[in-house]
């Protein structure tokens, strides 16, 4: 654990009170540590998050863990926890013993154009650039370096985190995070040929972000042509992910990293893309959708339909093929054989 | 659309003579808002790009269209223009009534080493650093954040946007524009494997790009070895695109978002590569070549072919061997079935 | 050649003499420019790294070579040399004539909290931001607007390039290189479902890099959930690169650009993972296993395992698979032909 700042130790009662949960064994124990089961050392808390990991417990040297009730495990103290991973993360947290996030106030190096507005209590680090125009809602947090352009809309709770990048007009509701170098509302990818050249088109639409949002670090949003591009509520998309002008996110979705999605296309609610999809243009991807690890989307995906491969095809039918194609080269030989049998002609060159 | 400022509205007659265009219908109607067929309202301007968008069109509540002439739309009021999306292009702005760009000059906390020429009228944010003996022309406009590392040389009219990181060296051409968070210039990966040890290898190259290249954001063009990784004129580069060092990408290519190039690698003029593909190191791409999404190209690639697959093969084989792929499973069967049919040996295990 | 500052000429001896190499033919003739083989014109020096390149060397119109003793060449002056890249990378230096790194002290523009405690001769450049608590060897170079966030701690001459960005808690061993606009712990993408709402789970551990590894630019790194992501000493990591959180990379690993490794996986020492590669969460990689370009890894890799395709499967394996790939639409028309032979049934419909 990093960042320990200045740890203090409590006992396992304390501990377990902070979490009210059920002490078994020894309450007075002291304990420094919080860590994971295959880290922990003697002395250590940790925790187990489901059964399907007593292997890696009893291999675990911690000496008190936090549980769920009902689990029985012998020779260690336990807290038994309703919810053993939101317990071991508070109990992380009072032991990391770091101070409380309060306002810091504006930075007097940042640049906040004088017609801006800032909402209460903001804190705003050296070097944040925040655009004519802007309305930054209440408790924002804009760390060093990142630029907000002019024109833009931060809800109330919103972060930024350093060296992110907000393009003029990009809206963000109430909570969102936007991870470091991260760029919303940089142009749209589009050209016309004329004579010879790619002319660009003017990308004149915003960028548009719900409520709730979480942007990992160096993912592209563009601003849309003439409409909005936008993301739903509640969804959260990972680091260095592409999201093309117009594309419409539904709420709560999943976009893990690198993933791809170009333009004009639209996702449902409840939608999870793997990690390195690609989504063609156009086409929409219905809602409660899961698209497996490096699939390439090529058509509308229906609402509900687990997919894989590139193209991509329904996790089912993409299974057979993959079963198949491990047999390809024996099937291969089998053909000439029958053939042989058969006495048909073989072609000369061989694989 | 967003960053509307101050919007105010047009009568349509207004509007068409902006664009040099004939009304057809009430040219004394008032425009406020201007949105794509599919977001229109009662009361809006918006355009047809293409006939294949009437079905749209029918269905949109937009109640002025930009359409090209001669085409014939009954119940709207029509601006007929020769290029109705560069005159909807116009009129978006007009409505928007944002303020020109005039030069900003140099931001009091920008940070231009002395050594540095920066042309006529330059627009420099806040927080922007330009290294020693840079060369800067014309009218550029380097936001808030920018680096511009010792030594590089802009053109007339370049544009760099927040947070955009040039390494020492990098020579830009007139109106380049590169978007935020994208970096030119960083060292190529190379590295000599020595006593159990990766050794760095100097890179000392430049990045040279050409006139009215357009970089997105979260790119990465890295500098050359001992010669400069080159960008051809007129060439538009996508967001998180890799370009690996002494590649050397030719004139009017446009390559889409998550594709990457690797090193000593080229491409002719006019190439097209889509998003996500992969290209091997010391390989050429003919012109107008056209390089399908996802593909992962492992050898030169003849000018004017269409590609797909990884590995890339031309577009026809590949759809060949899709279409096949879909089918395998059922040859499986068959052949399972043949070779019943004849007595052969068939092997116990199934997948 | 770019940045050359303020170059000069030298003698084919002075030259030889530096990097302690045997003169063939005109010593004293002038040299101005270092360039490759196929960049060099009359006048010119270069080098031949390989034997394999001395069709590009005759093709060449370099005056002057740095070979290898033994490599016999007529007709042009030759620097023999033990080493003749590494001899090439001195002599390209000498001819740039770029005056050496100086430390160049803490610009009164930087943001170093007080707190901070910053090594022997440091460079910290403009808007340069280093948060509380934060501990820098000496001879650190921290360009214009890197930003390191509190309670990191930051080896012996360690560089971080413009508008990089370390979180809370990072630690960097000696001598590593972060390129620019990469971001080293942001938080993991750790969230649970929770009445229908990606709940977001604190993301409390760190990133722990070793000695001398270099990280190019736009990589993401993410901070652990409760334990560390590590990265072992010597490894190197390209540009776009994805390590989620609890990640654990073995030592002198090549991780090569845009591929991405998932949650909780980990590397041995020395493996080499192409681009585009994308792996998947708890899984392990073994020592001087190779993933060639575009796999998907899907499972455990033995060390020593080269590996290639989506899902991934050994080299020799995906290479017998890719061969019959192509023969796949034959194959198919084969068992046609034969079912017909043998008066089985065909379906009615043509793929």
């Amino acid at each position: 654990m990093t960042g320990e700042g200045n740890p203090v130790s409590f006992t396992v009662r304390q501990l377990a009170d902070l979490v009210q949960g059920q002490v078994v064994g020894d309450g007075e124990r002291l304990v420094l540590h919080a860590r994971t089961l295959a880290e922990a050392r003697e002395g250590d808390i940790s925790f187990l998050e489901h059964d399907k990991y007593l292997p890696q417990l009893l291999a675990s040297q911690a000496s008190v863990i936090v549980v769920s009730p009902n689990i029985p495990i012998e020779g260690r103290t336990l807290i038994q926890a309703k919810d053993p991973l939101a317990a071991f993360v508070a109990i992380v947290k009072k032991l990391q013993n770091k101070p409380e996030l309060t306002p810091m106030g504006i930075d007097p190096r940042a640049a906040v154009h004088p017609s801006a507005q800032v909402g209460a209590d903001p804190s705003i680090g050296p070097f944040a650039a925040i655009g004519e125009h802007c309305i930054v809602g209440a408790r924002c947090r804009i760390h060093p370096g990142a630029v907000i352009g002019p024109n833009c809309k931060l809800g109330d709770d919103v972060v930024i985190y350093p060296n992110a990048v907000l393009y003029e007009g990009v809206v963000l509701g109430d909570r969102v995070i936007v991870h470091a170098n991260t760029v919303l509302g940089a142009d749209g990818f589009g050209y016309r040929f004329r004579n010879g050249k790619h002319v660009k088109v003017a990308q004149l639409g915003a960028v548009e972000v719900g409520n709730d949002v979480e942007i990992g670090s160096c993912t592209t949003i563009d601003r849309g042509a003439f409409q909005a591009t936008r993301i739903g509520e509640g969804t959260k998309i990972d680091n260095l992910v592409q999201i093309a002008h117009n594309c419409n996110i539904g709420k709560h979705n999943l976009l893990i990293s690198q993933m791809g999605i170009a333009g004009s296309s639209s996702t449902g609610d409840y939608v999870v893309i793997a990690g390195q999809v690609g989504i063609t243009d156009h086409v929409h991807i219905g809602e409660k959708a899961v698209i497996g690890a490096k699939a390439g989307v090529t058509k509308d995906i229906p609402a509900g339909q687990r997919t894989l491969g590139a193209p991509a095809t329904p996790e089912r039918d993409q299974k057979r093929i993959l079963i198949s194609l491990e047999k390809l080269p024996e099937m291969r030989k089998d053909i000439r054989k029958i053939k042989q049998q058969l006495g048909m002609d073989i072609e000369k060159e061989e694989g």
